[in-house]
C-alpha cells in the first residue's frame, strides 16, 4: 500500500474521522446550539484544510511496528490535527495574521462577523476573544478525540505520555520563538533550537513515537524514528522557510511578507545574517518586524538571501538532512511497507513544489 | 472529618499536589530550562492562590460515594485547578484585565518583563503571546496531571467523559458571555444561562460528577449532585457578582470597576436593568464597557443597584438557591461525612464575607 495512494488513504481517513467528530460535537450542548454554530462552522472550515502530516506520521509510526490498519488508530492520529489547528488559531492571534490556509484567520473571521452584525464594542477584541476560546476548545478536543478513539486503555495510557511531552515541547518551542523575536537573537543555533522543538519533535518525531507507543513498541523502533524524524524535521522547516519567502502564496496560503512582518527568526534568515555584509545585514534588520513592509521591501530581502548564498546553503542543508533521514530508515527495525511510506513522506514533505 | 478542618485538609493537599507537579515540570525540558523558568515561576505564583473550590467539590463528590481519601484522587482533583488557571489567564487576556488574585495578571507580568529587559517590539504583544502560550500549557497540563494521578485506567476513562463535557461547557459559557456583551443582551434569562454553563456546571456540578464517575457511581448520586450543584452555582455566582461590585478589592483581588469596565452582563446588573427607571437604565448603559470609568461612575452604579432593590433581590435569590441546594443534600444517597462537608462548602461559597 506504500505508494502515493497510501498517503492519500491516510489523509482521506483522517478527514472522515474529523468530520465525524465535529458532527458529534454539534449535538453536545443542545441548550446553546444556535449560538455556537457559527463557531463550529468556522472550525470545520479550518479543519477541512491541512496536509494531515502529523496524523500521517503517527499512522506510519504505528504501522511500522507491524500493527494493522484500524479505524481506532486513525481516530487517535486525527486528534493531532485538532492540536495543530489549536496552535494555528492561537499563533494567528499572537502574530495578528490576516490569513491562514488561504482564508481569513479565525480571529479576523469573528471580527468580520461582529462588524457585519453591527454589534457593540470592538470587533477586533471580539474576534480575538472568540479565537482564543476556539483554540482552547480545539486543544481540549485533542484529548477528547484521542481518548474516545476506541483504542485499549493501556495503549492510550502509553500514548498519553508521548502526547504530554509533545504538547509541552511545542509550547516551549513557541515561547522560545517569541523570546528570540523579542531579544533579537538571530543566531543560527537559536533558530535551530526553535526548529527542534517547534517542528522536528512536534511534527515528525513525536507523532511517530505516539504511533509506536500506542502499538506498545519500545527501544529500537522509537530510536529509529528519532534518527529519521529529527533531521527530516530540520529539512522540512528549511523548505517551509524557503517557501515562505519565495513560494506562491496561492499554494502556501499566506503572503510571502508574513514571516518578515512578524519578525520570525527563521533558520534561512539566520544563515543569511551570518553570511551578510554589514550593509546586507542592515537591510534584513530594518525589514524584520516592520508592520508596513511592502513588495519592494520583500524583494530586497529576497535579493540578500540569494546573493549571500544563504538560499543555496539552505538547499544543500535540506538535501543533507533528507539524506540522513532516508539513511536512518535503511536499518530501522520496521515493516517494509512503513519504510517505503516514510521515505515517500520524507520526500513529499521537503519537495520544492508543494 | 467534615468540619472546617476537612476543607482546609483538601486545600492543603491539593496545594501540595500542585507544587509537586510543578516541580516535576521544571525538569521536563532540560534543553530549555533557563529560558522557561520565568514562565514557570509566574505559573507557580498564580497557582499558589485560589480557593481550590473545584478540587474540593471533586474530592467530596468522590468521598460521597463511600470511596476513601487517597493521594491519587487528590492529584486528579487538583488537575481542575490547572484547568481553572488556564481559563483565568486567557480570560484576563480577552478582558485586558490588569490584576488577578491581587497581583498583576500574567500578560501584564510578561509585558513588564519585556519592558524591563528593553527587548525589541511591543511589550504588550509579547505579554499577550506569552500569556496565551502559558494558558495553553496549563490546559495541556490538566490532562497530564489527571492521567498521571495514579488512579486506575478504567476510573480515568469514566472521568475523562465528564472532564470532556465540563471543558466544552465552560468554553461555550465563555463564548455565550462574549456574545451577550457584544449583542448587548442584558436580559436576566441570558445572564442566567451564562451562569449555568460558566459557573453552576463548571464550578460545582461537573467537579462533583467527576468525583462520582472516578469512583464508579451512577444514577442517584450524580442526580443528587445536580440537584445540589446547579442552585448552589447560581447562589455562588450571585455572591460573586455582589462582591465584584461592593466587595473589598483587597479580598476579591480585583478592582470593583473591572466587571463594569469589561461590560460584563452579570445577573446582578440584569436584575438592576429590569427594575430600573429609564434614567437609571441610562446610567448603567453608559457605564458598561466604559474604559475610562472612574470611582464616581462606580459609585453611581452602586447607587442604582441599591435603590432599584436589585441588591436586596439578589440577596434573597442567594438565600433561596442556597436553601434548595441544602435541601437536596438531605435526601442525597451519599455518606454523612460528605453531606456535612458539602453543606459547609455551600455556606462558605456563598457567605457575605469571603
Amino acid at each position: 500500500m506504500a505508494d502515493g495512494a497510501a498517503l492519500d488513504y491516510v489523509r482521506d481517513q483522517v478527514g472522515r474521522a474529523l468530520d465525524e467528530f465535529l458532527r458529534r460535537q454539534r449535538g453536545v450542548l443542545p441548550g446553546a446550539t444556535a449560538e455556537l454554530l457559527p463557531g463550529l462552522d468556522a472550525l470545520s472550515g479550518l479543519l477541512a484544510g491541512g496536509k494531515r502530516l502529523r496524523p500521517a506520521f503517527c499512522y506510519w509510526g504505528w504501522r511500522g511496528t507491524g500493527a494493522m490498519d484500524c479505524p481506532q488508530l486513525i481516530r487517535a492520529a486525527a486528534a493531532l490535527e485538532l492540536l495543530h489547528a489549536s496552535a494555528l488559531v492561537h499563533d494567528d492571534v499572537m502574530d495578528s495574521s490576516d490569513t491562514r490556509r488561504g482564508q481569513p484567520s479565525l480571529h479576523r473571521r469573528f471580527a468580520a462577523y461582529h462588524a457585519e452584525l453591527g454589534w457593540r464594542g470592538s470587533a477586533e477584541s471580539f474576534g480575538m476573544g472568540a479565537a482564543i476560546l476556539m483554540g482552547d476548545l480545539l486543544l481540549s478536543w485533542t484529548d477528547e478525540m484521542f481518548h474516545s478513539s476506541g483504542l485499549a486503555l493501556d495503549a492510550l495510557s502509553r500514548g498519553q505520555r508521548v502526547l504530554d511531552l509533545m504538547r509541552s515541547e511545542v509550547m516551549a518551542g513557541q515561547y522560545l520563538d517569541l523570546l528570540a523575536q523579542a531579544t533579537g537573537d538571530g543566531s543560527v543555533a537559536s533558530a535551530l533550537r526553535v526548529v527542534e522543538y517547534k517542528t522536528a519533535k512536534y511534527t515528525i518525531e513525536r507523532p511517530l513515537h505516539l504511533g509506536a507507543a500506542l502499538a506498545g513498541a519500545a527501544g529500537g523502533i522509537p530510536r529509529a524514528y528519532t534518527d529519521y524524524g529529527l533531521p527530516l524535521g530540520v529539512a522540512f522547516q528549511l523548505r517551509d522557510d524557503i517557501l515562505g519567502m519565495f513560494g506562491d502564496p496561492a499554494k502556501t496560503g499566506k503572503p510571502a511578507s508574513d514571516d518578515l512582518r512578524e519578525g520570525k527568526r527563521t533558520v534561512l534568515l539566520a544563515i543569511t545574517q551570518a553570511r551578510a555584509t554589514p550593509q546586507q545585514a542592515a537591510i534584513i534588520d530594518r525589514t524584520l518586524g516592520d508592520p508596513n513592509l511592502d513588495e519592494a521591501g520583500v524583494a530586497n530581502v529576497r535579493g540578500v538571501i540569494t546573493s549571500t548564498g544563504a538560499l543555496a546553503e539552505c538547499e544543500l542543508m535540506i538535501d543533507r538532512h533528507l539524506a540522513r533521514a532516508l539513511d536512518a530508515l535503511k536499518d530501522a527495525p520496521i515493516t517494509a511497507e512503513a519504510r517505503d511510506a516514510l521515505a515517500e513522506l520524507a520526500v513529499a514533505a521537503t519537495a520544492r513544489h508543494d
